[in-house]
């Protein structure tokens, strides 16, 4: 897990910077050259070590700025949807160990407090940074530490999700000391959506930002008083009771730091509006914002991207992205809603044809959902989609605006599963078990690319209630010549044989049902031939198919790609007793743990979800042949 | 099930209004004269037939104004926490059942799709009509119904949650033929909190609003220019990019009338700020609002309180609220947050004396969790004390920001359980099955008000994660001079045997081991004496009971209050499976359906779940004897 050497060497100056205090000793000059040296060491470790690009291109000079001016980790720095966050991490003592990033067993992609103390709040999720700051501000106010700073640090795209303006709700009526830094690129992982991002680029219109900005810098070093040179008026934050500061080009780092001088010395909540750009000093990433989010490998010198893909496959997310728009070109009810991933889940391909018809309502998960409860509630048939952690934040609405009215919501649930490098703070695995508690809820899992796409046929067909479909990340299992078949209709809550066999009988949902497969395909060289079946939904379940397994086997093993707590493990142990089956059943699956991050094929592996898993707990059932 | 016919006669112009049809036919006058017989039918109805009076009071004009200028139901109105809808069911064609309203089998107290067609939307949690009205007006827009008006009628407390701005977010974007009403009355069920209270407050400031209202009044009726008489700046709507009307007095119900006749012509999305008063009409309600918003029997004259209380009982709430202030005494690290709920919890006793450790954070459940995040996370013991069905809407939260993190927040989960007339949108019955499949959390039930306090206790001492004590609404059991005994740590994770027996096992969590233990008080008069253990503690298990309960008995009852799908009944059939016990597992507990409304002890009895329905399943599992 070594990075090539010639490619990630720090410059001079970064190879001095081991904590905080360091930044601490540098004059301006040396400060821009370490933001140079800092920007270029981020490009040469995530070209070969695939992480979060542009944001956190575009937040060098702040990050360097901040830990300038604040007393960190004594001052507290919480960086929201902390992908934004590697300058901090490599300038907070992790350089030497930035190229594990995202790697099983190395640093986390996100901000973490067990990684480091000066990782003030675990981020992972949009939104929460105000609240969580606010928390540790009025934590001190109590405590009588009343020259310590808050520092939450938030894009225009996560200022949108409702928790940020709950903060900022209760923050503005407080007296905390906290300062809210509004990173405002215009573009959260696609371009951002809604009221605010017009508010925000209204207040910069007309004219150039970088020489309006110039200009203001010019002005603010030649004045004491920061208000009269920086406070420009904003309606909707000081509406807010913030005291606003801005709009100031957050890439010049010399008045960043100017400017943060000055504005610690308020007390009360302040919020400083900086303009940065996304991918900030590497041409494509300017460019090519979206796709530069999170590039994967890429060419350090021309931004080419290397593919690694696996040819012949295409993702989960490809196959939603068309199909739905193959049934929403024969079906005009057909919609689709997503909270600000467009790119992500692939309703790019329907965009393009029926803008009128996809809504990207902005990082809004609960909106999203209600949002779409009230389009089902007019006869439309709406795809909500949404990754599966995500969707936690919208179980309430799930319950409350869908499932009790029995609204034909269709949930396109992203990302099921363990997603890999984005770790804890992302794996979808709670889905599974928290729906399965939700009455009037149909849940379904594809075990493949055909299924993915009869399944979202069938749940346009479905107006009885919610259906939710969850899919796995990445790539499938069929070729990209298989998955295109005509539509079929399939039976609603009916699982499948998928082979026949005896001794153990394996019960699996979705995707995990080919690990299955192919663990017996490998058992079988030993003459081991469990029985394998997929039960495609777990609401309503296959009561008729689970008798005829559990009449036949007494030792069954349950698959899932989620919690076992809740989900198909504990519906397979309930329905056996509830029939009086006297059986054994094994369940592989999360157990009550919070899983890394790592590579899927680690984290399958340190679940015992791989195949080698599967064939482990086959064999001790059947006493270790 | 019938009321008062004495007290409860429409007037003689309500009793002709079977549909808004009716209404229309009337003139200025009759209106007035329908407002305050519906206004007195109302307090008639209500005061005999306990429901939610203060919001209904201030929206009887509203109500009217709205269904004289629209066209519902094929205008769509949405009443944002629909405890406001009192008059509009009224006039929908609900007044002769509106005595059975809350009752078991009577009308909901809450709008529903289900009841009439004339409630577009289900609503009984805040915050969700913006984005419900949104979609249905972007439906409409792709029908092509450009005509037809999606009306969101929102208090100011609901407009402080994150979903509210989320939907305005979106809508404000949007080209959506949408009208929101903003109704302002500057109190929830407490008075409200934060920062756009402030704001709305300070559109107010400086006059008398009744007096700035009427002479606006005037000028509206001599104008036809409605922006040019009612457009107000308001920074912050305008912000989002809605056109903005207001304030206006919202009890002048031809004030109302005219203005929404002129904004109905104008397209787009638009916002009309009204100031109504809470309880309006009625002296006592307008000066007591937070005791009136639902006060229980009161006295039709003069307004007294009709007390129905057990004697010599307290609440669980006021065992919570006393306790917390006593530890509070006694740990000045111990703080108390509440999302807009301060008084249902009872945190009024340690606001009092200490009014700087008790957070109101608005209506504002995601926030609230992260916010108290934040504090423990710099080493204070938050008690976030939160409605179970308000929980809902932060299970990422407590999953994302608290659980991963093993932050020890105490969250005092109150109104756990079926809650009774409130009905499904509010009974709090999922979580002990979410938070089951989440890692780190503990989960306790208190059985009485002593274990309320001693878990209490315990938690204050838990430093290492999460701990959550789930509580049910109301009285509990024991005397009121019994409860209040000095402090007992309860060791984590155990349970206890509550009385031995023989053949069948009760297992049961918390509360409802005080039905299990009446059960096998009346079950011993027939000789047949079950065994009655209480976990206490759902997660960590007590795994050492659990063997010895499942070694010694072959017959097990399990009886949680929540749904039996990841609970309590779920826990226990893992165990015996993972074990290999062979034991016969009956639940008791929520099945897979939504519990409508009535009375606790009606909906106990729906689901099996009262002394009688225990007794059943005992001499079911022994054969019937």
């Amino acid at each position: 897990m070594k990075t090539n050497p010639m490619e990630s060497n720090p410059g001079p100056l970064l190879a001095r910077i081991n904590s905080p205090a360091d930044i601490k000793q540098l004059d301006k000059k040396e400060l821009n050259q370490l933001a140079t040296e800092l920007r270029n060491f981020i490009l040469d470790v995530v070209s070969v070590h695939p992480g979060h690009l542009g944001s956190s291109l575009g937040v060098v000079e702040l990050a360097i700025a901040l830990h300038k001016v604040f007393n960190t980790p004594y001052d507290r720095l919480i960086w929201d949807v902390g992908h934004q966050a590697y300058p901090h991490k490599i300038l907070t003592g992790r350089r030497d160990v930035f190229h594990t990033n995202r790697q099983f067993k190395g640093i986390s992609g996100f901000p973490s407090r067990q990684e480091s103390e000066y990782d003030a709040f675990g981020t992972g999720h949009a939104s929460t940074s105000i609240s969580a700051a606010l928390g540790m501000a009025v934590a001190s106010g109590l405590k009588g530490e009343k020259n310590r700073h808050h520092i939450a640090v938030i894009g225009d795209g996560a200022m949108t999700g409702g928790m940020a303006i709950e903060g900022l709700n209760n923050a503005g009526a407080s007296k905390a000391n906290i300062l809210i830094i509004l990173n405002d690129n215009g573009i959260a992982i696609d371009k951002n959506a809604g009221a605010i991002k017009d508010y925000l680029a209204g207040m910069l219109a007309g004219k150039k930002i970088t020489e309006a900005i110039a200009r203001q810098a010019e002005k603010s070093t030649k004045r004491n008083n920061v208000k009269e040179a920086f406070l420009r008026s904003s309606n909707l934050f000081e509406a807010f009771q913030f005291q606003y500061f801005g709009p100031v080009d957050g890439n010049d780092l010399s008045l960043l730091i100017d400017l943060l001088e000055k504005i610690k010395k308020l007390d009360g909540p302040k919020i400083l509006h900086i303009i940065t750009t996304k991918g900030k000093g590497f041409e494509q990433a300017e460019k090519k914002q979206t796709l530069f989010h999170a590039p994967g490998l890429f060419d350090r010198k021309t931004g080419a991207l290397i593919a690694k893909d696996p040819k012949n496959r295409v993702t989960y997310q490809e196959v939603y992205g068309k199909t739905l728009l193959e049934l929403a070109e024969a079906d005009e009810k057909i919609l689709a809603i997503t909270p600000a991933m467009p790119s992500g889940s692939a309703l790019g391909f329907m965009m393009k044809k029926f803008p009128e018809r996809v809504f990207d309502v902005g990082i809004a998960e609960q909106h999203a959902v209600t949002f779409s409860a009230g389009l089902a509630a007019e006869g439309f048939t709406p795809f909500c989609t949404i990754y599966s952690t995500f969707l936690q934040r919208a179980y309430d609405q799930v319950i409350h605006d869908v499932a009790l009215q029995k609204l034909p919501v269709i949930f396109g649930i992203d990302r099921a599963g363990l997603v890999g490098a984005d770790g804890p703070t992302h794996h979808g695995v709670f889905d599974l078990a928290v729906l399965n508690s939700i009455p009037n809820m149909t849940i379904a899992a594809p075990m493949n690319e055909v299924e993915l796409r009869n399944l979202m046929f069938t749940a346009s067909r479905f107006k009885t209630g919610p259906f939710a479909i969850r899919y796995p990340r990445g790539y499938g299992f069929m070729k990209a010549d298989e998955w295109q078949q005509p539509f079929v209709k399939l039976p609603l809550g009916k699982g499948q044989q998928l082979i026949d066999g005896e001794d153990v009988a394996i019960i699996s949902l979705g995707q995990p049902g080919n690990y299955a497969l192919e663990a017996r395909r490998q058992l079988g060289q030993d003459n081991i031939f469990p029985a394998v079946y997929d039960l495609r939904f777990l609401k309503p379940i296959d009561e008729e198919l689970l008798h005829n397994i559990f009449h036949r086997f007494s030792k069954i093993i349950s698959i899932e790609d989620g919690v076992l707590r809740g989900g198909l493990a504990s519906t397979l142990v309930t329905f056996a007793n509830r029939h009086h089956y006297s059986v054994e059943i094994k369940s592989i699956g999360i157990a009550d743990q919070f899983i890394p991050h790592g590579s899927k094929s680690d984290l399958y592996q340190l679940c015992g979800m791989d195949v080698e898993g599967i064939k482990r707990v086959v064999r001790k059932m059947m006493g270790n042949r």
